[in-house]
């Protein structure tokens, strides 16, 4: 972009302060969506008894589901490639009988591309749609949207909302929810629990946002151990978030110490890039990629999760097709529950559905 | 493109003269919409009824709107970036409970970049839908459409409709209607007010669609300023046009000597390209950038309206915001009004309302 | 894609093996549609008494359609350029009242431009998504789909169905059903007809496949004509196959020989890129360009028949303007009933009609 250019946008990143996310404090209709620090203990448990019921519903074919959103459109607006997180609100959008629209073209071949200002951009699908789906590579993107969609809504009388899609290396809320629902959904809660979180856990955008949800449940005799590179460690502000809320802590680089008693472990990949040297990277390596022969060592009832997409983190395609066949492999399961959380969040803050 | 590529290709401009397009004359249902010549006084009175209904059924949640068109399939075709039109057409179908179909990854990447005709892409979606709506760089392209749909017709049984989204520097009608009904929709009309339109006049395709319109409905007492660089003033046959229909014309270069009457400003750009030597740009440019301080002097009541998007003509981003939060900002109003518009357009020709 | 990415990548092609297509025997509701081999004679016309009757629902308006498919979900996975199958498949879920999924931004723009496996991108979809049509360049891609699909069923308790929407130069299904229901639909049939298929026929995945299903319904007193340059003569096991039907062959590189006497007239593109050199080319170009002149000679009552897209080989434009209005051409009408077609195909496997 062209300085002249440059001085045309606003930045995203001031709206961090200038939008301040509202609670969801017992009530989500109206409500922007755009960090987890929304949701409270109550709120996170009134949300997944919907998403329960969504799933019961989706299986049961209730055609009651297509009639909750059925007069509500989507807006899908997607400003970098997140074809899981996109394909998963629009079926969650499609399921309520909700209407999604997008750029036929795709936003690399669209105005934005031409030099367009993200906010006059979020404001024309506002025009057109009840919620915006966003993901954007800028953090505080979804605060920007959100603090523009506000004062838009004074001026037309009715206010579309922004559910953030993932932000650059801020937030991703509906996927550090999905990650929480399943491990309710599939262990029954962090309590008694040994949490494993594997990986780049100092740049995981998904594990930071999965801790503070972990906190923020007050679980009972939870452990949670932090499996990394030592310069990749999980910063000190939620260790520090951690600890307040009496949640046991391991901090290794040796996945070997906590994996046999682990109940949950959530596997991220160590990138390359982050290193400074090639030989650090090297050394560290191949301590960090899953394969049947490291899972023969885990509990019989645990459960290995991943964000996905994956690459070769958990070794090559044979490796990989063994790892899909163990019955402890959650991370399917973990992607379909994302489409049914996102199905409870969009009818919640539509006002369709009362959590 | 290869010459024997190019000799493959039929050319869009002859179908200018070879469809005539049929004036709508009291019924929509069946025709093809492809220039702002086909609506009389008493269409666009019709017609800006059933928008206003629309409006306050999709503010109301009316469920009878999504049972208008829920049978029928509308291809969105795209052969240019245009995301505003593109998801204003989407959502305007999807509130009528229709259906929407477009190449899955982008015009981009299908066929016709394949070196694919016009004539045959059209007919493959009108296969497939009921009405087209066609975005294409070539004058003429729509009239091109609706000649061949017509011919297919003949030969399926049933006629697929084509709605122009906007062909090249020709005609982009919707955008018309939608700029002639805000104005009804916040003024109350035409007559007895001063419109003002500013920019290039010369080669803008909103504000000459426009201007047709502004005459078409015989407005009492009406003006209409047109303040452009002198290079760039509006063609001789639209002043004409105007005249006989007893609109009074005031063209100027300075916006201030009609800004204070002014009771709607519609602002467009004025691009450096359409200038031989930059020099002479500079020597304009600041006279055609609206700010705060410029829409200081104008009524209190007035509104200002723009086709968006913008770039540097509304000043930068502190600017911009400004004139946001100016209540006689009317540009995303008129954006909103696009949508329900549109869904009066649909409905009409797809005969499932009658204006 | 580096070696170290492509030994992460799962290759299609021994899935060909792996997964053995299931015969629908009269039952289609929970099969993945990969191959025609999969239909009986039984199944080919109990499918059309469907297919004839969505077509009369659909220009009826019958608004019981749209219930049948209301709760369902279609992922559009389409890895290559290819329009018409793709909107042909969306119109006809959405025809159905079922909602479509796909990569807002076009695969292109996707994870699987990230270097993400296939069998990893189709089960993300598959968690999504009841059905999945998928187009693909590698020979064997459906096949692979759906043998993830199946475990991955096994996992999640619900399985995914695939409908290949062509995999590079293997089978498209689709394409060959809606030729054979065509011809049916026209000429009431294939016994005591001349078929008569013109051009690559050696490459030509379409005339591969619709001459196993013409000889899949064993007409009597059948004759198939196949024109080809002599080097490019129909693969010796499918002639081999329609011998043992007992439909009559004429092979030749004359077209001449056999158009007057032809019912049905299958035209495809002969590419220069088949020839070693473009001497040879040349030499055989203009036998294989269908033109006015060359459709004189045929029958009154026979039907010209293409896949579309088409080039150079129906002659310039207005070469193809005059043979697009002779009521012999038949392709537009062939590309409509793709749109019926799998409008069947897709409420039989997904269990909401019983052809």
């Amino acid at each position: 972009m062209t300085d002249s250019a440059a001085s045309q946008h606003r930045q995203s990143q001031p709206f961090l302060s200038l939008h301040k996310p509202t609670p969801i404090d017992g009530s989500f209709a109206g409500k922007h969506i755009v960090t987890v620090d929304q949701f409270s203990k109550a709120d996170l448990r009134a949300l997944f008894d919907v998403v329960f019921r969504f799933r019961e519903g989706v299986r049961a074919g209730d055609r009651s589901l297509i009639e909750l959103c059925a007069t509500h459109v989507m807006a899908s607006l997607f400003y970098e490639a997140s074809t899981r997180t996109d394909m998963s609100f629009q079926a969650a959008m499609r399921r309520l009988g909700g209407r999604v629209i997008a750029a036929s073209n795709g936003v690399q071949f669209s105005s934005v591309y031409k030099g367009e200002d993200l906010a006059d951009s979020i404001r024309a699908a506002a025009c057109y749609a009840d919620v915006i789906v966003l993901r954007h590579p800028e953090v505080g993107s979804s605060y920007q949207a959100a603090w523009y969609l506000d004062q838009l809504g004074e001026q037309l009388g009715h206010r579309t909302l922004v559910i953030s899609g993932g932000d650059g290396v801020g937030e991703h809320p509906t996927q550090a929810l999905l990650d929480m629902f399943t491990i309710v959904d599939l262990k029954g809660g962090t309590s008694g629990k040994m949490i494993t979180m594997v990986g780049d856990l100092k740049h995981g955008r998904t594990v930071h946002s999965l801790a503070k949800l972990i906190g923020r449940l007050e679980p009972k005799d939870c452990t949670l151990a932090l499996v990394s590179p030592d310069m990749l460690q999980m910063p000190d502000y939620i260790v520090e978030y951690l600890r307040q809320r009496n949640i046991a802590l391991v901090q290794t680089d040796t996945l070997a110490d906590v994996l046999p008693d682990s109940d949950v472990v959530y596997w991220t990949r160590v990138q390359e890039e982050r290193f400074d040297n090639r030989a650090d990277y090297e050394a560290i390596r191949d301590a960090f990629v899953m394969t049947p022969d490291v899972l023969a060592s885990a509990k019989p009832d645990m459960i290995l999760m991943h964000p996905l997409p994956r690459k070769n983190e958990m070794g090559d395609a044979a490796q990989r097709d063994a790892l899909d066949r163990d019955p402890r492999a959650a991370y399917f399961k973990q992607m379909e529950n994302g489409m049914f959380v996102r199905m409870a969040i969009l009818a919640a803050v539509l006002g369709t559905v009362k959590p």
